[in-house]
């Protein structure tokens, strides 16, 4: 068996420290000069060691002030119900959304594919932000057919909730036909919204929700903050079990 | 109903024009002044309607160079069966496997805890390329239990596959447990392998496979060229009837 190359087994060591709560999320690892001493190599060792941990997401370096134990994303599970509210609320975090815009305009012919509509048909769309425990964590936008849904808008300035207007409007449930999921840059105004920086991670979903007969009631994207969130997708024999 | 922005008419416009092939991949869109021009607006408007564009992934800009119609990413679904040969050769491409690294060493922390392995186990880490028509489209790094499977680090040399090797030795089918996705920004040494600019959008595949008896049998990690994949999530209904 090759050995274990040292940079690789500082990273471990670290990993460990982490792992067991001796150093925390928001904490700053000891300078470099020190972990050389404590693992009795040369800086460049350590800068590749924390160079692998910041691949992995576990630390991150701010120019000039050092390397911080990263916070654990928000795990999102994408499965047949996508539901924000339950996702963040089951991880002990408090969900909340914030309304962007509200308007009812003409599909473009993307939208109006994803809806089974004639292309300019009317839809109602809905531009808002995600926040678990205050914090941002995605921007999405929610469009759905204006005829079968008169009273949407309203419904959706009251609850700022895609699944309590749709309740409201009579799709007592609604499941997810299809994720596609890309990643992408933040934009100047995503990063803003988001209070991330411009040119950051991005993890894009799009998504069609079909009410109980089948027709979709919502065409969904929804541009996560890639430092935040980690989509999970579980096997589709424990979704089954859950919804049987 | 409110009047379309006249921006997103333009935007709508143009990704007609590139879905019935006036303007296909890899050809440049007439510049600024010409569209300002064909649409009668001011090219702070097309420039709106391009960013627009670029946001969608339809369209991305070279500086200096101007507007290309971007290639449509591959798609790739992420079910039970996550086959890389199968997942590109069903949409007419070739696909190629190109093996970076083949080595046996001690399990970090996260890989033994994945494998139900003791921490330290032996595991064999297959580092790899893949492409699809000579294309890179991932990196990927495949961990496997090295106690159970003695010759599958000749078998990999040999086939470059993963599913081949465990068919040799003896693991005839797997299936994915969970998938978990985020998005990161690109490394140098990520970008030189997979020819993509330093910093550009990754999506980062973790994954479990199980064999038969449930036992994992693979631990993961794939980096795909954002900008070239679209990881797709279909209803587990279908998968379901895929399967039965």
């Amino acid at each position: 068996m090759a050995r274990t190359a040292v940079w690789k087994s500082i990273a471990i060591s670290l990993t460990d420290d982490i792992a067991q709560g001796r150093y925390q999320t928001g904490d700053k690892l000891p300078p470099e000069v020190q972990l050389s001493g404590r693992f009795g190599v040369n800086r460049h060792t350590v800068r590749r060691a924390l160079s692998e941990m910041a691949d992995q997401g576990l630390v991150h370096a701010r120019r000039g002030s050092g390397v911080f134990v990263a916070a654990q994303p928000t795990e999102y599970p994408i499965g047949k119900r996508v539901r924000f509210h339950q996702n963040v609320a089951r991880l002990g975090r408090i969900p909340a959304k914030r309304i962007l815009t509200l308007e009812t305009r003409a599909a473009g012919p993307r939208e109006a594919e994803a809806l089974s509509l004639d292309p300019g048909a009317a839809v109602h769309v809905y531009d808002g932000l995600s926040l678990a425990d205050g914090q941002p964590i995605a921007l999405f936008q929610s469009v759905f057919p204006s005829d079968n849904f008169p009273d949407l808008l309203a419904a959706l300035k009251e609850t700022q909730s895609v699944t309590e207007a749709l309740k409201h409007c009579g799709v007592a449930d609604f499941t997810r036909v299809e994720t596609r999921i890309t990643a992408k840059l933040a934009t100047a105004t995503q990063a803003l919204h988001l209070k991330i920086s411009e040119g950051s991670p991005i993890l894009r979903t799009t998504g069609i929700n079909a009410g109980p007969s089948g027709d979709p009631v919502e065409f969904g994207r929804t541009w996560f903050a890639g430092d935040r969130v980690t989509l999970t997708v579980s096997d589709p024999n424990s979704d089954k079990a859950d919804v049987s």
